[in-house]
């Protein structure tokens, strides 16, 4: 039986921009796994009601439903131990978890300031309100009034991508001479950046651009398949 | 030949405060390894001037010199390769890496700014002018007036903590269920910070706090043979 993702998606079907969703799609594609997806909206709740949560990743694969994107690269990595393995060893596992607090917390807190606006503009219609009012409640202010000072939240993202940018000069993944889960982890901040936003992010020569590129390169026509900027 | 690692100390010789020698320490004793330790100050630049460079720790193991702690770990780990590892295989070597990346440029660069004047007030009579001359040149500002707002940089660094403090809720140590060196490498902050400080930098009940306690508990009494607070 074919693995199932459910995934958001935009006011189109093949736009994809969850990112967190993007380290699910990275990782089947790294375990080699045939999958299909269907495309959910943010008000879409009962569509995956059946995960016993309301959000997105959630994979179905067999009798196994396996919501949140650490939890699912866990599930894979356990369920098909002979295929490429997505941490490493066990103390990869381990040491890929701060990958994940480090994108949640840091990387994504910065980018949802130069993104939240255009991730509405890209809204399915019946999401938009939903997501205009519960991010202006958490955000304490407008969507527009957020995301106002582009030139300063891409200054804030050259500063924090520091450490990144760093590790990225001595080797060309995160994960060595070849990409691990904790490269997809940052990577689904990008592609979620990508499929929303014409705005450039990194200056060509970064080393994060670099590496973007190779990450991006190896989706393929995927990258181009589904709608996206840059 | 016993292991001889040259180390940065304050104004008494066992005053060892260089985060970056205390990665070591904590490597050394991981792989179970015997060494002896020579105390330096930063202005005995000739004392290690035989590697080549001139900064410590520099690490002399039989007939080799090495310096830069990352590389040190590294020249340990395949010199005994028999010994319990420090990277767990070698995806863990290069997911080890970021977190050296991290530390020294976000968990360093907040940490200085409630250090620096306190590293001054223990350092060797010969250094005192040496550092604060370099410190002050490369902070733009007097020692003083850097470290002058403790407050601020106490709630800036419960803030750049957030990532290490969500993966450290969710696992005892940052390489699982027990430490690696990733946890030596953060670790080593800590024991700069406690060398020279008596400011409590973390709240008890902390996840932070609760594994700098279990790290610390590890030294055994090396952590109360050297000078240091808290």
């Amino acid at each position: 039986m074919t693995i199932k993702l459910y995934e958001l998606a935009g006011a189109e079907d093949d736009r994809r921009f969850s990112p967190y969703c993007w380290r699910i799609r990275y990782a089947l594609r790294h375990k080699g796994l045939d999958f299909e997806t269907i495309a959910c909206r943010f008000t879409d709740k009962h569509v995956i009601a059946f995960s016993g949560q309301d959000k997105v990743p959630v994979l179905v694969d067999g009798d196994e439903v396996v919501s949140d994107s650490w939890a699912i690269a866990c599930h894979l990595e356990q369920a098909y131990p002979d295929r490429p393995s997505l941490f490493g060893g066990s103390a990869g596992q381990a040491l890929s978890r701060f990958y994940v607090d480090w994108a949640d917390t840091v990387l994504h807190g910065t980018l949802i300031r130069l993104l939240a606006s255009d991730i509405h503009a890209h809204l399915h219609e019946r999401d938009k309100d939903y997501f205009r009012e519960s991010r202006e409640r958490r955000f304490g202010t407008t969507l527009e009034e957020f995301t106002s000072d582009h030139a300063q939240s891409l200054q804030e993202l050259k500063r924090i991508l520091t450490p990144l940018r760093r590790t990225l000069q001595s080797q060309p993944y995160l994960g060595g001479d070849a990409p691990l889960f904790a490269d997809y982890t940052v990577m689904g901040a990008f592609m979620w950046a990508r499929s929303v936003s014409q705005v450039s992010l990194l200056e060509p020569d970064d080393p994060v651009a670099l590496w973007r590129g190779r990450l991006l390169g190896q989706l393929g026509e995927e990258a181009s398949r589904l709608r996206a900027y840059g």
